[in-house]
């Protein structure tokens, strides 16, 4: 079996601007980072802002297992097979940090046959987004602690800065730390740590925004902390948001790369899937509908997380809403949550098992069909799947009327995927009324909360430590119950306990803290511990990772 | 008066491509990173290795005063001049930090008419070469502390880890932080800091590199700190030197651009002129000797520090000795070596004070002659200097018989440098007889820094901390004798005393510490503190940077 770099390093790509012709678009529409990868230029973006949009279809999952469900495969795939067809189709993909790749994880462009390229690039430094943004968070960082040190004009209370470093690497011993000894040319002591780049406010500021103003403007309104009066201070009280936004400059333009098969993809963005919204770019998302008919493109963990913060947080933004959804769904996760035991999900055939774990599918297929929005649900196929338990589910989709395809992508590229394709179009022709959860400008941020766990996670109560309480005050006075919320929530349960698996109900979910991203435009509420800074594990996939004397990469999966 | 950045934005950049082809480069040969930056394919440099070399200028200057002397702004005219009196002729650069550009000093890709170019591009991201070594060097960090978090194997001693953390951004809040604190989870506490990227090992590996092989042998090379035992530990032990290769596989690539007349420049590579070597890359100077038939490059700081380095360090692993030496002079720094009243510089005419000071340019001239190298005087002019003071140079130049040439390429470009390029022209007709100061691998480390005070700096003696001498004895069981000595030393005097101006003599240099550099290849010697970590000033520069809707950068000098 080869593994991903292999079939990587085996594939001819094209260049990059021959890819980008079949989008109608010239050289000079591109800058070029190498012959494989290149950024659109603004300018290009701009003079289509007039153009029709095409279809836009969102990949999201069940409630996923520890291994995940091959979202980002069934995307490529169903992008490869769609052009295959015969369709004009666009992928729009997050793009990868480095840190996890360094660590456990290993690359995030798909796998087996349904893959973006160059894998090495795009894991690595790719055209050096992630290093813009880890930049220009550190610059601002830098810049709280020189207004500090140079008189603190501002009268910052250096304990409720809330603006932390980022590097992306993973670095557990930079999660706490204290910065600024020394003495007294050598900053002001205080407590401090690091977060994983994806993690900034900055990543998801980069993915909402939608022009260079607007990004300059979400630069400004970013709050890094409170002064001594618990007022917010915000990057226009620093007057730092000119800098910042130059330091973001090349990094808003959308990268585009290509599949196995040649299929032209945005890899742009990637913010947190829990502390943020998830979703690849806005101006990538946007840019892509204007240049294809299809549009695919994905949201993180399971559809209670990313689809709901794709539909809340990013369409808005985007003013545009899917045309369909793919629900991509194992037969191993269907067991899992269905109660067989983790160890024998791939060994032991269990019907029931399937047949109990259903009702997890079931939950985010309502979920999705309370927005409007027609679901396909695509069963991403492993060897170890036996027809029995695909039979059975194939009955209990027939049985809700939905379309439940059978997709091999990871093994067959595009021809793992045509029946999908096929539904997906007819999914995309039919009539789509889209129903928003809430309006946020007219939602209390309680209700908001209320909503989603009440009509999304099937959830029967909210409650919220006196934390989250005060903060919701003090947001009420700040003025900023009017943003969407950002549930920060376990992606292992549609509850807020990673036990609960399958559907659970009559749970209640605890609101212990508010994290305001207001340049980001959103409040995060989180219901657990979340780490923003991952750390490695003994033996990470770094030690395998090599660079033969011509150049060739060895150890990347 | 126009800025550096009007004067950039004005000028009409030709396509890297065509710049490529005045070189005999193709298109495939490059790896554009836009349409006017490029990477040079490793297939394409490895294949002019038996070419015959061009001839290679060294720029460098007298003890400067801290406005500089303007080195960068005379290679860049130096180059153009060259190219406009029909030499084929590449310029090889340092690039820029970006911590340094958004505090105090705006950017460093030359001024006025003697620029390469795109500026705001070379300034901030540029390839994100930069961004490669700060990654590289901070998964190495994180690598130790996981090392010792996952059981410590290689018994490394928390409090003897010499291997910092580096970010590309003034921040003095990071130069002494603890780390690892939060419980068990979360690391093992420790002291650490932050240095600035440029100031990492990675920065002056990369510079001396001469293959992909070769830099994974030195980053293997490279010391992180001691075991409880003592004994170094290298990361070899660690075995990452394979992932730290694979991070900078692509910043080994020297960047092309061009300067405002379009001559052919890498800008690649830039180490500090104390703690490292102050050099561009080896790579980049190699390739460009092979592409042209006259090479300009430039070392940082005083002749005293950066061309010492580059003869001593340098000049061994590149295979090429320099056929001669420019020596930039100001009127200005000649009349403040010569006793005139810093603030005054500008204002007084002193021919008294041109005569005085004129020790200081005399002792860098000899010392370039006892390497056997040629000399060219290049006079940076401004438009306060007088005839009387230029005129009273010029007669004691003639007197030692070296030329003196005036040079104007900041306020005129190539034009105000074509008699000086005819003076460095015929001075590469000179005969050459290299002589260096000392053969590394048969010198003591004592020998190798008595040679430096006595022959090149004109002190009489040196002493030794305590510190320094046991450290002496630790390197020699190492076998870390061999290396060439690195003297990080202030660049304002040829002594260890920034006020000793002019020539002093008779003076001690006391070494107080050693720092090992393994990778790098070289043996630092601290002559005194050295800030490896810069701070902001109370207004820095990026306050008054910013980015207009259109893509208009502003504020950036």
């Amino acid at each position: 079996m080869k593994n991903d770099i292999q079939i990587a390093q085996e594939n001819e790509m094209l260049p990059i601007v021959n890819v980008a012709e079949t989008l109608g678009l010239v050289e000079d529409d591109l800058k070029q980072y190498g012959k494989y990868k290149a950024k659109l230029d603004w300018n290009k973006i701009d003079s289509l802002k007039n153009e029709s949009d095409g279809k836009l279809i969102l990949v999201t999952a069940i409630s996923p297992t520890p291994a995940g469900e091959g979202k980002s495969t069934m995307t490529v795939g169903l992008g490869d097979a769609l052009s295959k067809i015969g369709k004009k189709t666009m992928i729009a993909l997050r793009e990868p940090s480095m840190g996890p790749t360094m660590g456990m994880k290993g690359g995030a462009a798909g796998g087996g046959y349904a893959q973006v390229q160059p894998m090495e690039e795009i894991n690595l430094h790719f055209t050096g987004d992630m290093h813009a943004i880890t930049t220009t968070n550190n610059a601002l960082a830098a810049f709280i602690d020189n207004h500090i040190q140079q008189g603190n004009e501002l009268n910052i209370d250096p304990r409720r800065i809330t603006w932390k470093r980022v590097l992306d690497i993973n670095d557990r011993a930079l999660r706490n730390i204290v910065i600024g000894l020394g003495g007294a040319t050598n900053g002001v002591p205080r407590e401090d740590g690091f977060d994983i780049t994806v993690a900034s406010e900055i990543m998801a500021i980069l993915c909402l925004a939608t022009s260079l103003e607007n990004l300059k403007k979400r630069l400004g309104d970013i709050v890094i902390g409170y002064n001594m009066n618990r007022k917010p201070v915000t990057v226009r009280d620093l007057q730092m948001e000119g800098a910042l936004t130059l330091l973001l400059k090349d990094a808003l333009e959308p990268n585009l790369v290509q599949t196995l098969y040649h299929t032209p993809a945005f890899v742009h963005g990637g913010p947190f899937a829990n502390i943020a919204h998830g979703c690849n770019s806005v101006i990538a998302t946007k840019t892509a509908l204007k240049l294809a008919d299809y549009v695919i493109t994905e949201a993180g963990f399971g559809a209670d997380l990313g689809a709901e913060k794709f539909l809340d947080i990013k369409t808005p933004v985007l003013e545009k809403t899917p045309d369909a959804v793919v629900m991509v769904a194992t037969i191993r996760s269907l067991k899992m949550h269905g109660g067989a035991e983790m160890a024998s999900l791939k060994e032991v055939e269990d019907v029931e098992a399937v047949k109990a774990g259903f009702v997890n599918l079931q939950k985010h297929i309502e979920n999705m069909q309370r927005y409007g929005i027609p679901v396909v649900v695509g069963i991403n196929q492993f060897v170890h799947d036996t027809p029995a338990e695909l039979t059975a589910l194939q009955r209990l989709c027939d049985e809700i009327n939905i379309p439940c395809i059978l997709a091999s992508t990871w093994e067959n590229g595009p021809d793992g995927g045509i029946e999908l394709a096929e539904a997906v179009v007819d999914a995309c022709e039919q009539s789509n009324q889209f129903q928003p959860l809430y309006i946020a400008e007219d939602t209390s941020i309680q209700e908001k909360i209320s909503k989603i766990v009440k009509e999304i996670y099937g959830g029967s109560d909210v409650q919220y430590t006196n934390k989250a309480q005060n903060q919701m005050r003090q947001f009420a006075r700040n003025g900023w119950g009017n943003f969407p919320v950002c549930m920060a929530k376990t992606q292992y349960s549609l509850s807020d306990d990673p036990k609960k698996l399958a559907r659970p109900e009559g749970f209640t979910i605890t609101i212990r803290e508010f994290v305001p991203k207001i340049g980001a435009g959103f409040i995060v509420a989180l219901t657990g511990d979340i780490l923003t800074m991952p750390g490695l594990p003994k033996k990470p996939a770094a030690l395998n990772m090599d660079v033969l004397e011509d150049g060739t990469v060895t150890g990347l999966f």
